[in-house]
């Protein structure tokens, strides 16, 4: 295998469990690799480090995948670490058949992300080393689950990037285009080959139940960047007596009126419109709200888009206090790698001075336990939540 | 009144609602003011700002008690904070009849603490400022609590450095020596004159309810300093087989074993020691365990004693490491107003290097929602528990 030797100091990080070696850390190849080659990563002096896969072209040139001298790549590793991974969310109380399996870094299998939604695996690429390994994922995750059915949904903007094919679409049995799964009392319908994400935003599992905390009976409330509705249902099953549910998607919001049906709900207004508009609408009209959740796509692709999506996000807080009664509460997500909590508190703390409101945080949420985080990349705690009762 | 201005770009904060001016700040007063005065505060140009009190000798020489034109400082608006405080409490789930009711400056009644006993309320005040105003305090406390006894706890350096004499012991009615409180499904004793803070760590409420999820029957439990076994109560009613509770105070451990009595538990090891000598033993005799809670008091009183309080937060987070077991579960907290969440994060992952152990983040808990915390003094989330799984 191919060895690879680190400047002096960067096997302090590694050590620490830090999973990506960038290129200019890189001393010297024992020979000249191939994207997607594994390799051997070593200390200046020849010390094992890890195990990995590279891409030369990338600045994050390799990605750890086993920092163990006795557990080099191999299909059986791959299975072990899902493995481990299955074992994890078994012990969390998730309360829902629909759950992430595999977080990439956070799961030690990085590029590979594996969502289950009842019987069904969806799987995701998303570098060219994770998706040289995909029969062994495959395989793994048909010893493993014995699923009724994989779909793949690999992203082709990031594909092109890592330069490798879209396998996409059935991987595996056969996968519905609709499929039930439940959370708490709740029932969503999911469509995986047209849903955003793998299909349904899993990460905000949590947070959908803190808001049931805020809403009381007789409520009037907010769903902004709606999608199928998941806050908003959940406002209606805790008795709220109007909530409007706003998303840009058609077919976000067809899916969401079904699923209102299939709870047996109903009242919920859905509104097919921009968020950023219909804010300013409501508000000319002088409308308030007790509980406004807002819960934005990330703004924030990558670093030079900050700046902008910061502004978005302040524009976003502002209406949604303006549209907040005195003692109410108002929700503000973010799930941009990019923007930090401290920024996010940040921008919440400057509309407020804006709109003249003082705001009390009552409890902050992050992606929901199945989407474990790495210490080590800060970041990767990507979904951060904030609670206000807005005074 | 005297009339206080402000240097110019000062303004904006205190619109913002941020109740401080801090010395250097003040462009001149309209009269010398003398320490514990109420004062307007206006902006350079002469407008309106809000009521504060004064001490000219403080770094922070102003605190501020109103931002609203037509709310000067009164026994009116005392009374009216108060019940404010307590409307909120009573729309938190707080599963408990020990609560904070008045939290300083999270309640706009800076140098204000009043926490309840079921019926009892203990009072402490930490500025000269509050400490004038005391008569409406406790007048208003007994109007709107009808309270059975109010004790007054106030930290004698505090008065000495603030410069008003303590007044301590009781103030009205009667307070037993010990109060029966109940949190959850289990009882506490609260001795309010002898118990550290007012007598119990309130604000580790949650934090108490959160520890449950990872505990399993038959698990072998650490808490270390544990005072009266708040964490370790929780851990042996969960079915823990094994628990050992450490603390150096003999009467904390004195009133954590009669508690375990009240609750019909039994078998909690409550062992008097330091915890960094006792967590250094049982490493070295390779004992390893399934939960270990470590909850030290505040090292660092002031920024001078950040670095020194660091280096004690690795040591023990680095022995809390090694004395979970793989796949346990290790919650670290600290309450130090001077180290923030990200500085916690750090040393853990510092600790976690050293010990050359991964660990992931399983969920985060800061101080209870009856001490609500100001986005505008983002350290006034004084308390942050960092949950991880060590693998």
């Amino acid at each position: 295998m191919i060895q690879v030797r680190v400047r002096p100091g960067v096997e302090k990080k590694i050590r620490g469990f830090f999973p990506w070696v960038y290129r200019p850390e890189i001393a010297g190849f024992s020979k000249e690799p191939k994207k997607g080659d594994f390799v051997v990563v070593r200390d200046y002096s020849g010390k094992f480090l890890g195990y990995g896969y590279v891409n030369p072209e990338a600045n994050i040139s390799i990605r750890i995948v086993s920092f163990k001298k006795e557990e080099p790549i191999s299909k059986e590793l791959i299975v072990k670490r899902i493995e481990e991974a299955l074992n994890y969310r078994k012990r969390l109380n998730l309360d829902s058949n629909a759950y992430r399996l595999v977080h990439s870094e956070g799961d030690l299998l990085p590029g590979l992300i594996v969502d289950i939604y009842d019987r069904y695996a969806v799987v995701e690429f998303t570098t060219y080393g994770m998706n040289k390994m995909r029969e062994w994922v495959i395989e793994a995750l048909i010893e493993l689950l014995k699923p009724a059915g994989i779909w793949e949904k690999t992203n082709p903007y990031i594909s092109s990037v890592e330069g490798f094919d879209v396998g996409g679409g059935l991987l595996y049995g056969e996968v519905p285009e609709e499929v039930l799964i439940w959370e708490h009392d709740l029932r969503f319908l999911v469509n995986i080959p047209q849903g955003q994400k793998t299909g349904f935003f899993l990460d905000q599992r949590r947070a959908r139940k803190i808001i049931r905390e805020f809403v009381k009976p007789g409520d009037e409330c907010l769903d902004f960047f709606c999608h199928s509705g998941g806050f908003a249902l959940n406002m209606k099953r805790k008795g709220a007596s109007k909530v409007i549910a706003v998303d840009i998607s058609p077919s976000a919001l067809q899916m969401g009126r079904r699923c209102e049906k299939l709870n047996g709900l109903d009242g919920i207004e859905w509104v097919e419109e921009n968020a950023f508009d219909f804010l300013r609408a409501l508000h000319k009209q002088g409308k308030s709200f007790d509980v406004v959740v807002i819960d934005p796509p990330s703004f924030a692709k990558n670093r030079a888009a900050v700046p902008n999506a910061l502004r978005g996000y302040k524009e976003l807080c502002l209406r949604g206090i303006h549209l907040t009664k005195p003692g109410g509460y108002l929700a503000v997500f973010s799930c941009s790698f990019h923007i930090g909590r401290e920024e996010l508190l940040q921008v919440i703390s400057s509309a407020a001075y804006d709109a003249r409101r003082e705001l009390r945080v009552v409890a902050e949420s992050y992606q929901d336990l199945d989407h474990p985080w790495i210490l080590q990349i800060p970041n990767t705690l990507y979904l951060k939540g904030i609670y206000l009762e807005v005074l």
